[in-house]
């Protein structure tokens, strides 16, 4: 069943109540976000708009009651179609002060002298506004002063709700549609170009209301790149293509991959794509609440023996393709009920060739439920 | 005929060269590059994996020589295939260092003691690593420092080599198909959204490389919202409909709106139509070398009697959506043989409605040239 569009106000509610909860105990007076995921956590504002660097987009989370917009003129009409009711907009581009008065004016009014005010900084992160921006506020908020957010926002958007589940799962059925579509458009003497172009047709045939990433390859006994575009080279008896899809519905995404060989596949490769579905079946099972994201890390390690160029073998996926956190030796966050995350073992081949293999999971009591349709060995043929 | 992909070592040479040159002039010993467009600029990769916001990417030009790459290891291949030979990489995602360390080592290694580094900084920059790692470079830099680059790389990027533009006309052209093809799958009782999706096919039939902004708005009597994602609202008899696409094509975009009516338009319509025509018409006219971006503002303001709530009427093109200049009253940027630009005019209608239309030019001595098919008075009719 496909669930509602948009969410109720009462998922914005809870978002920003916990939030305001770990602010009082961090002592931060306000969240400043000027990211798209940041800002449309707490405010529901989807707009594709964002592929345009032009404008700063300012909201501010106050330590109290709703979060405040600071946008652009051209987005009032869409933000107050959201729960926020306090909008602060300027006719940006402004080449004289470009939101930076108004964002300081609204910060002074919600947070007290000598208060601080808490912005994402960590890994992963980065503030979407002009450095000369950001210097002129810290110097307009005098005794105010900015400061890590403690990754306050990245710890919540870590936990989906049902709500945020559901969506991701239908983003990952329609590209799981599209991928049992394949064979219609991918054969030999077929371009990978063309196969890109048609299998993101496919994704929106489907249902996808934007495809914002695809890569792929397809190379013989394997692949040495993940993150290339496609080239003109026809696809080729013995090749394995991979593709890796990131589509949309709603505003949340899948993030998974699927390989095929064109004509029969060598057993080698057979041998190494079963071992990568085993690997992501074994972090799968350890996938419950109270393990860690190193855990699945090193569940996978234990049956594929490296770890691959990446450095780590998958991550959190919801509102951005990729999310917080890393299924990486280093990365200790304890798993929680509803976290949604990529399984993406890869395993080395000979002539540093490689094969990579990438489900989706939520984390249950019970152990992890794929929100993909989990893989099988076997490679499929083309 | 299309034009072969990628460019030939040349451009980038060139680009180097001119950014080099302008370093020297402000005595800066290198430039640091943190964005997709920034570093693709100097060196050519091109991926869709700036999807995922968990790895910095970093490109160091220095003050003679090839631009140097300090990028995670899952993108080493992939530019060793550029005319980058200097590679640095390291495994990120990295919990202790995230390339903190290797890029300031790069940077000692080119940059003198007490020498400065150029970033960006000014309107429509950002920098794309976190705070906290920014802050640990400064410090690791010891007596050198990073200052503003004076907005080198946005000044060169404003005008295009006789290749870019070449690109930028193929996405235009394949958009342009793709609007003459709307009557295949837009009328009363679709909805927006289907609308939405179907065209995005349409795009990538004919020949998009994928599909990164579509926005666009179906209401009676012109519209409210330019950003705003479809809904699922069936068309109706009197909407007008706007459709504004950003296609990509070999890593540039085209960006320009097309209006359709469903059934016969008022006539009110009509002539808010020819006024936006015209408007497009006297700023192409207008944009040649040596005039200024608000000269167009103007030409186009002094049809229109108006600028909407955007502040501006249009803007640079290329490798993003929107570039600098804006057609804004306030910019002053001088136009060059080779700049592309927007025109975007705005026109108000009763009830806080507006119409827009939009058009892709490139400034040329004997006048404007259009590389959309422009626009003749008269609204499509669905």
């Amino acid at each position: 069943m496909i669930p509602a569009r948009g969410f109720p106000p009462s998922e914005y509610e809870a978002r920003t109540n916990r939030a305001q909860r770990l602010m009082a105990q961090s002592g931060l007076s306000a969240l400043l976000m000027t990211t798209e995921p940041e800002i449309r956590y707490y405010t529901g504002f989807l707009t594709r708009f964002w592929e345009s660097p032009t404008r700063p987009w300012f909201v501010v989370l106050p330590e109290a009651g709703r979060p405040i917009a600071v946008i652009p003129a051209i987005g009032a009409h869409l933000m107050g179609q959201s729960w926020v009711s306090d909008i602060r907009s300027w006719a940006a581009p402004d080449y004289t002060d470009d939101g930076v008065g108004l964002l300081a004016e609204t910060l002074k009014e919600r947070v007290p002298a000598g208060g601080t005010i808490g912005v994402a900084d960590g890994m992963e992160s980065h503030l979407r506004m002009p450095l000369q921006s950001f210097d002129a506020l810290k110097e307009a908020l005098g005794s105010r002063r900015i400061l890590g957010d403690g990754g306050i926002t990245r710890h919540l958007r870590c936990v989906k709700s049902e709500a945020e589940i559901a969506k991701i799962r239908i983003a990952a059925e329609i590209a799981g549609r599209a991928f049992d579509r394949v064979g219609e458009l991918a054969r030999a003497d077929v371009s990978l170009a063309a196969v890109f172009r048609g299998f993101q047709i496919l994704c929106l045939e489907e249902g996808a209301d934007w495809v914002p990433y695809l890569a792929g390859v397809a190379e013989p006994g394997g692949y040495r790149d993940v993150i290339a575009p496609a080239t003109d080279r026809p696809l080729r008896a013995g090749d394995v293509m991979m593709l890796d899809i990131g589509l949309v519905w709603d505003g949340y995404f899948c993030d998974f991959d699927r390989n095929f060989s064109v004509g029969p596949p060598a057993l080698s490769i057979q041998a190494a794509h079963a071992r990568l579905v085993e690997a992501s079946q074994g972090a799968a099972a350890a996938a419950r609440p109270g393990a860690t994201a190193s855990d699945l890390f090193h569940a996978m390690r234990a049956i594929l023996g490296s770890a691959g160029a990446t450095g780590r073998l998958g991550h959190g996926l919801g509102m951005q393709l990729t999310e917080w956190p890393s299924v990486h030796a280093a990365d200790r966050t304890v798993l929680e009920d509803g976290m949604v995350l990529t399984l993406e073992p890869v395993i080395d081949l000979p002539d540093g060739r490689i094969l990579v293999h990438e489900e989706n999971i939520v984390v249950r009591p019970g152990g992890a439920v794929f929100l993909t349709a989990p893989q099988v060995p076997g490679i499929r043929c083309l």
